[in-house]
């Protein structure tokens, strides 16, 4: 666990307005050093676009990172966790305190994304979200006010350090795959139906009570459903605003992102809404089993690296898919050219 | 590179009849290894299953290992090369002599897989057959007599070494790709059209041609395509035939197998039709890109691991897999169980 303190330096946002604003007005990617990836690769000793994902992968890490060829030196994982007041309405297999009970686990390096973190070569940071303080039960009033949601974001944009070349965002708290779902259905339309799956293994009974805190939710919420932040913040929780704050931050300093499954998902997409090219510089580390993942994906344009059957969260498939990239640069890097090697790139004349 | 001498015995098959009688004998995985898996994971701090194919894949190598918890403390690749007298047909986007070329290029460690097998931390081995004297055209007689195929499955069984944990398989061979759409298409009904893709980037006029030529050595060899292995023999390769006897030694001496792509797959699909359990130990890394892949893994029963768009070869797919499974017995060895880590695993009562 990297417990050094981070570098970037403390941001705030006075307003939904100024957070907006943030969202619409972001840096795009190198072109040329995603051009200069491509005029590498096409000289490599392969048939050209044989590696096919790798590839593209590499491109869009040196387009983000602004540098030919990239690199993934030092890579984080950053887990946010948080409490959500939906869980009274029974919408989890789980008890409420196992958020906390996990994040022990995270501490003592328990859990998978400790072990996936190792194995992928990255740094892991946790940060909690006043877990003693789950956020307002979204059926019944807004999950959160401004000034809470402000907050959260902040932590997040706060947490990435503006010196590393690869964030994965994870999350952890019971009942978000609910807070998900009802982000979802907000920005993209659909009710609890649509959106609400198993999430942690819960009973047909309970999956029933989820659709229905869901629909509630949006029933009650009906006026703010058309501005992204705003459901952000009603419909949301912190640790999912602190993975948006988080996303603007990689984009702003010029750090990819590898998303994790549908919570990770449905927390940066209130971007997108804002600003169609708002996640260019994200990539999906992988599907989910989560049932909503895929629709939520389509609606994005996003194309997941990996589809394992997970749907544990904590970042897990998100730090999986730094093994592909790593795999991906390390071809990149390391390969001979066709001429290096003297082997032969010409078709026989036929 | 590893140059260290491989430890299996010399073996020799006397007679196609010997060697379908091993593809018929072969030793079943033990059930109670998989078993303690899955005990294992049951306990692990996280919604049971959430892991996806990542516990799968665990309790796989557990089960062909023979042993709880599996080891991947020794991973090889093995990549076998061949040439094949159908490029005479111009089925492919190289020359043939591009082969020998890349072999150099692994010796030289220049090429995907010397970078491929380092991230994943797997020794390579290159194995080559008699470059320098191609299979027949078989378009117009048999690849190979029954004495040379033996031959190569020879050199294949004997490449494994029986002392390690995981082994990949891989392939170059410029025309294979003609070469494994003709035995898939003998082993599972189709000709040409079915089977053809484009291989390392044949333009329409060269597909053509590939089509016709597996079209015409189906129509020559059709008296002999009720026969697997003679199959193997009259349309397959030195290569494929290697890997063939590479998957059988590993089945035999307790080896998980990861196969690679489409020419890989094809090589091992004589064993499935003699014998339905008889791939049980091999999982298939990825699924190429090139057409005829996703049909044989359908046909084989075989679900891939990743899917990255890449047609490449050189066992690159099967060994990023191995990140997959590092990942997976990562998580099953390191995390934490629930009484460990206090978390609760019970559902609130609701």
């Amino acid at each position: 666990m990297d417990r050094r303190k981070h570098s970037t330096a403390m941001t705030s946002f006075a307003s939904l307005a100024e957070l907006r604003a943030c969202c619409r007005d972001l840096p795009m990617g190198d072109d040329s050093a995603a051009e200069a990836v491509a005029h590498r690769e096409a000289m490599l000793t392969k048939p050209p676009g044989s590696l096919g994902r790798l590839e593209d992968a590499v491109a869009w890490l040196a387009r983000w990172q602004g540098r030919a060829p990239p690199r993934l030196a030092r890579v984080e994982v950053l887990v946010f966790a948080g409490n959500h007041g939906v869980t009274a309405q029974g919408v989890s297999a789980y008890p409420a305190e196992v958020t906390a009970q996990m994040v022990a686990n995270f501490l003592a390096g328990g859990a998978a994304i400790n072990q996936l973190a190792r194995v992928a070569g990255a740094s892991l940071r946790i940060t909690t979200l006043s877990l003693d303080a789950p956020t307002a039960d979204f059926t019944v009033g807004p999950a959160m006010d401004e000034k809470e949601f402000l907050a959260a974001v902040a932590s997040g944009y706060e947490a990435v350090s503006t010196d590393c070349d690869l964030v994965c965002l994870g999350e952890m708290g019971i009942g978000n795959t609910t807070v998900a779902a009802a982000v979802a259905a907000a920005l993209f339309g659909g009710g609890g139906t649509r959106w609400a799956g198993g999430g942690t293994g819960i009973d047909a009974r309970g999956l029933a009570r989820k659709r229905a805190a869901i629909d509630k939710a949006l029933a009650r919420h009906a006026n703010a459903l058309s501005d992204p932040l705003v459901v952000a913040a009603a419909l949301g929780g912190r640790e999912l605003a602190a993975i948006l704050g988080a996303t603007l931050a990689a984009r702003r300093a010029r750090i990819p992102v590898l998303l994790d499954g549908f919570v990770c998902t449905a927390a940066a997409a209130p971007i997108k809404k804002l600003n169609p090219n708002g996640l260019a510089h994200a990539l999906a580390g992988h599907i989910s089993a989560e049932a909503g993942h895929r629709m939520l994906l389509d609606e994005l344009g996003l194309v997941p690296l990996l589809d394992l059957g997970m749907r544990l969260g904590e970042g897990s498939g998100a730090a999986i898919a730094v093994l592909v990239l790593r795999a991906a640069l390390a071809c990149h890097i390391g390969m001979a050219t066709f001429a290096e090697a003297k082997v032969s790139d010409k078709a026989p004349a036929k």
